[in-house]
Order: C-alpha cells, then sequence, then structure tokens
C-alpha cells in the first residue's frame, strides 16, 4: 500500500519513495549518532528548542506550532480534532489521509475530486465550485500533489481557501515536498498564515532530510485554537530525543535543500525525457518524483528482479493498473534504473 | 507537571525520573548507534520483527500486539477507541491517563477510587464494589502503582476483572514498572490473556531497558477486535527506526532486568530505612520507587541547590503537598541524595 517496504522485499535500489536524492545531510547524521548516547534521559515534553527555532523561521507565534511524531501523526490529530461529517480528498492523492479518516472518523461522508488524466492530473478551478456545493467539513490538499508532482497555482489555491472560509471548510495543505520543488518561499502558505482563519499547512523532515526512520514533522496553524485542538489528541512526549536533536540540526541546514534542487531539477528533465524514449507516458511534475504510464501491469514485479522497487500506483483512488511513481535519484543511479526499464520495455 | 525535566531545571542527579538504574543495556546503546545509520529508511510499517518476538514471549498471536510510540501513545489511542462515557481511575495514580481522557473524550465523567494512606495507597477490596455500582466503560489499573509502588493482590486483580466483565468495563492494566518488581513472571496478566474478555496490559521499554528518550511500549489485548480498534487510531509509521532496532535487542536482554531487581530490591531498603531514620514517613513500596512524606513543603526546591531533583506529587489527585516520589538508584548516588535529604531535615 505505501512504498519503502524494504522489509519483505529484496532491493538494491528504491525508487519507491521520495526523499532528498542527496540523503541525509552529515551534520544530521553525527548528531543522530550522538543522540543515541541520550537514550537514557526524557525527551523535552514541550519541543521548546524546536518550536522556538520553527517560530522564528515562519515568524508565526510557538503557540500556533504543533510538532508530532512524522506528518502521519499530526493528519491522524486533525481526523481526531475535527472530526468531520464530511470530508474531501483529491483523487489521486496521498492514501494516508483516508486511512487515518477511516481509523478516527468510521462513519465520515469521504466525497472525492477527480483529477484529470488529459491535464497531467493538475489541480483546476472547479474544485471551487465542488467545495460550494459539497460544503465538506474538512478538506486535505497536497502541494505539489502526490503521486503525479504538480504543484497548486498560487492564485487557485487561494481562491479554494476562500471558498472554504465562506463553507466552513478547514483546509489541511500538506507542503511535506514543497522545499524540493524549489518553490518553497513563493509558494508555502506557512508565510501567509495569519491571512487565513482555519488552515493547517504541514511540514515534514522526512523527505527534505532524508530520514524517514526518525519521524518528526509539524503543523502550522493559523489559529491557537486550532493547534490547541490538535494537541489535545496527541499524547505525552510524543517525539523521540532522536527526532528531537536531529530536528533542531536540520533546521540549521535549509541550503542542504538549495543544492538538492538543482539536481532535482536537471535529473527530474533527464528522467522524463529519457522514459518518454522508452515509448512510456509521462506526467507533468514540479516535485523530487514523476508519475508514468506504461501498457505492462507487472513493471514492478520485473523491476524486483533487478533489485528496484518502484510505486505501482493502482491502488491510489482514480487511478488503475498501469500508473507508476518513480522518486528522483542521482544520476547514476537513474541510469541504472532506465537500463533495467530499457531491457523490459524492449523485451 | 512530570518528572524529568531536565530542560527547564539544571540538575546532576535525577531522581524525579524511575527507570532501570542500571542504566541502558550496552548492546542497546550499541544498536542505537547503529540505528543512526539506517535513519534514510522508512521503519517497517508493521513492526513484524518485533510483533513476532513479542507474540513468542507471551505466547500471544500477533494480531492481539499493538505497539505504540511509548505508552502514552496506546493510552491515546484506547480512549480514542473506547471513547468511555465513564472512566475510573485509581487516586492517586499516574496523571497520563486523564490527560489523554480530557484530550480525546472531553465530555468522559471521571470517577475516582481513592486509595487510603493508612494502608499505605494499597489497593484494597472496596473497589470491587464501587465498579459494580458505577459501571465504568474504562478502567485503568497500574501494577504496581505509582507513586506509591504497591503491587495489587492477584486475587483482587482477578476478582476486579471478572467483576468488571460483570458489568461490561474494558480493563487496562499498565505494567510499565512490573518487571523491576521482580515478580512478574508470577503477577503478570500478560501470560493469561485469554482467561479475560476486554482486558488491555500495557508494557513499555522505557522504565525496564533505562530508555525513555527512545519511546517504545506495546498493548497486549484479549482479542483482535480490541488491537484492531487501538490499531485504527494510530497513524502509520508510528514506530521510528531506533525504536524498532533497540526494542528487538531488549527482548534478548530480559536477564538484564534480574540483575536489576537484586540492586533495586537492596536500595530500596536502604533508602526506606534511611529516610525513616531522617524522621520521614516512608510508604512501603515494591517498585524502583519510594513514595514519602515530609512536613516540609519546599523540599523539591531546597534540594534543587544540590542539583537534585526529586517529585513533588502535590499534583496527583488525592494527594497534596509535602509528598514526595523519589527513585531507586545506584548505592552511591542513593548516598549523595540522603546526604543532601540530611542536610536540609537537619537544617
Amino acid at each position: 500500500m505505501h512504498g519503502g517496504d524494504i522489509y519483505r522485499n529484496n532491493i538494491h535500489f528504491d525508487y519507491s519513495v521520495n526523499i532528498n536524492p542527496l540523503g541525509v545531510p552529515q551534520e544530521v547524521q553525527w548528531v543522530l549518532t550522538e543522540a543515541a548516547l541520550h537514550a537514557n534521559k526524557y525527551p523535552d515534553i514541550f519541543h521548546e528548542s524546536l518550536v522556538s527555532d520553527t517560530s522564528m523561521l515562519f515568524d508565526v507565534p510557538g503557540h500556533q506550532i504543533v510538532y508530532g511524531n512524522g506528518a502521519s501523526e499530526l493528519i491522524m490529530a486533525i481526523c481526531h480534532h475535527i472530526f468531520p461529517k464530511k470530508v474531501m480528498l483529491l483523487a489521486p492523492s496521498f492514501s494516508g489521509y483516508e486511512s487515518c479518516i477511516n481509523g478516527a472518523v468510521p462513519k465520515c461522508n469521504i466525497v472525492y475530486h477527480y483529477l484529470q488524466e488529459d491535464n497531467d492530473f493538475e489541480l483546476h478551478h472547479n474544485i471551487v465550485e465542488q467545495i460550494m456545493v459539497e460544503k465538506p467539513n474538512l478538506l486535505f490538499l497536497t502541494n505539489p500533489n502526490n503521486p503525479n508532482g504538480r504543484l497548486i497555482d498560487a492564485q487557485l489555491l487561494e481562491d479554494i481557501i476562500e471558498q472554504c472560509e465562506k463553507v466552513g471548510t478547514t483546509v489541511v495543505v500538506d507542503e511535506c515536498f514543497l522545499p524540493l520543488t524549489g518553490r518553497e518561499k513563493e509558494l508555502s502558505l506557512a508565510y501567509q498564515l495569519n491571512k487565513y482563519k482555519a488552515l493547517i499547512v504541514l511540514r515534514a523532515f522526512t523527505k527534505t532530510f532524508a530520514i524517514p526512520g526518525v519521524r518528526l514533522g509539524y503543523a502550522l496553524c493559523s489559529k491557537k485554537s486550532l493547534a490547541d485542538g490538535l494537541r489535545a489528541h496527541l499524547p505525552e512526549w510524543n517525539l523521540s530525543i532522536f527526532a528531537q536533536m536531529a530536528g533542531a540540526e536540520c533546521l540549521k541546514h535549509r541550503d542542504y535543500v538549495d543544492e538538492a534542487v538543482k539536481v532535482i531539477e536537471k535529473e527530474r528533465d533527464f528522467l522524463t525525457e529519457s522514459l518518454r524514449k522508452l515509448g512510456l507516458k509521462v506526467f507533468k511534475s514540479d516535485a523530487n518524483f514523476i508519475m508514468f504510464k506504461s501498457n505492462d501491469p507487472f513493471l514492478v514485479e520485473k523491476l524486483l528482479d533487478y533489485k528496484i522497487m518502484i510505486r505501482d500506483c493502482s491502488d491510489f483512488v482514480g487511478l488503475n493498473h498501469g500508473y507508476y511513481r518513480i522518486a528522483v535519484k542521482l544520476h547514476n543511479e537513474n541510469e541504472g534504473l532506465l537500463s533495467a526499464l530499457g531491457d523490459i520495455v524492449n523485451g
């Protein structure tokens, strides 16, 4: 159901998870090793240092910031707090929103906004009308969207949130992949939280700093009451000492992301062009991952023979067999993937 | 509100947290350092290896075992899943149950069973009658109880659970401190889960292996539906790679606990006797911590001058000023505490 399942597959190259291709920053790696020596201490129950650094970074008061054991924990807390009768999700989109809704709010009515293949699954203005009609209590957006990687137009995003305010919808904008698009400063709602009434911006360290094993994310809320609501549903000491120490170090290395963006832009173009040369339909992406379409429904299994794992997207609502997602990795790795794909496609 | 707040206090000896006095087992320390190199991998979403080892240890099917980001996460999931109209708590007892109830189930009616000081705050048979009358949906017991450290009589515990089955109460027995009493094999309900209908046994690695910074606990449920209910309220990837790797290693070192128990028994006697010699009222304890009473309401502040932190118990429901809890630590450390306390008491 998710990428990255290295526990039940024997793989050398994992293209199914979309993390920073440069890997863990060296300083963060050092801090994680150091953190092992502090395993005998309770973490800070208030995450004081992380909250204060994040507060300065985005010019957001600390009481509007909620740290979680990965963005997944915050998505679950949002579902518990809002407890929506009706939620709107994009299709296709990250399945984690739906699994949290199903777990936390079993009777919730899930309404999908279907993205269109002939538009590269890009979000368009017709969602505003659907929000007006459906009046969901909660809307999850991913910017850029997963699995296709397209960003949401800034004006459209503003129109969506304005419409949501009119009908009383709380909006979650999941920006987990936004820093790796290179357009974070320009497009992130984290810098304009105060403009909105009921907005939650989600961030994670997982993708940006390539530390999915650590579990660390945060929510920036447009008002204190929303943040307090989330906190009420989170357990005490939800961050490990590893997460707290690594997070503090990551916040010092935002330039590391700029380096990664350069690699990603170049390699995304290279992969897109090369996949097209192999006769595959490749969808436009602004992110560190690419979705493509193939006539071959067994591509995942065939690549596993090369110890390469890619993401089969057939379980995404709104997609079916033949859609695949790959991460953008370093050039020599990408050449390896293309070589294996070439073998398979050319028989 | 909790012990172990080294982030807002300058302390050298932390008697406010009750972890294994021997510290982190060396092999676990090594594994945590090694785990840092795996921070770039997603943890196993199914915790397969941990669940399978735990299943063998207690002879409980894997589908009845739920792993959490510390026992705190499981307490929160229990509250979300049971969603009780009425909960019964011991007073005094660990405040974490109440904070989870307040967060997850704001309108829940909390009923206290008050423990009696002249009985060393030991649990007695009158709780059975109170359960019969109150019919709570959920009951939290801690065995041994925190902050006083007394074990629950085995027959009484059986009577309580039987009464709970009659009135439809789900029982949580938090055994976080049980291994450190040396009577785990004899008293744990983990080995007799199948006897009961709606029982959850909570365990943590925090105290037993002195790794509060890692966050790792598990719930053993008397039936699959209860475990599935808990899992529905837990986020995906709730365990870090550090927790998964350390947990697997801890499960190999259960003899480490036996060593700790010997130290604890000896030092608990030494501390009890020495505190009594200082004129303090010491309550009977079976655990790796001791509660005592003093006429001095400023003992915490005075000990901070010696960079020693103890737990002020005045915020526990059922207690007030003058009750303090200390961990049982190694002999030379305990001598340090006693020396400082002697200074203070003798002016």
